[in-house]
């Protein structure tokens, strides 16, 4: 099964990466592009003949353990037809 | 408009990053998950009432000069409706 995870940060948290994008777009003279914001995005297999919940519940505990830091960031599960 | 910009490295080219996660999950004892990549997701706010073949134009462009490392990675844009 396909799975695509977003991570971003929480809307109350203040992205310098964003901002500093933001930024440069101005410097080479691109207007109206605003409130960037920067995250990642992981994609991958999930093996294993599972249904959806169970393969939702076994990707949020990835996401807990390794993908996510859960103070300062969410993240978005999209499974195998919800992908593109 | 909004605007949803993923940022992924291409399919021939080795994501280092993902490998590392990769075998960190297996450290973890996380087994059935491979090929994972990991890339960037932009997303921001593009003023201006023009129409979405206009948008998609003034969005590839700031992917090609500021985004996108077109050697390595390629870019997929989503614009208003598409996003989630």
């Amino acid at each position: 099964m396909k799975i695509q995870v977003l991570v971003r940060l929480k809307p109350s948290v203040l992205d310098v990466q964003g901002k500093a994008v933001e930024r440069g777009l101005s410097a080479l003279g691109h207007e109206g592009v605003s409130n960037i914001r920067i995250g990642k995005v992981v994609e991958f297999e999930l093996e294993g003949d599972t249904g959806e919940d169970d393969a939702r519940a076994r990707v949020e505990k990835l996401c807990g353990e390794l993908f996510v830091n859960p103070i300062i960031e969410d993240c978005e599960v999209k499974l195998d037809n919800e992908v593109r």
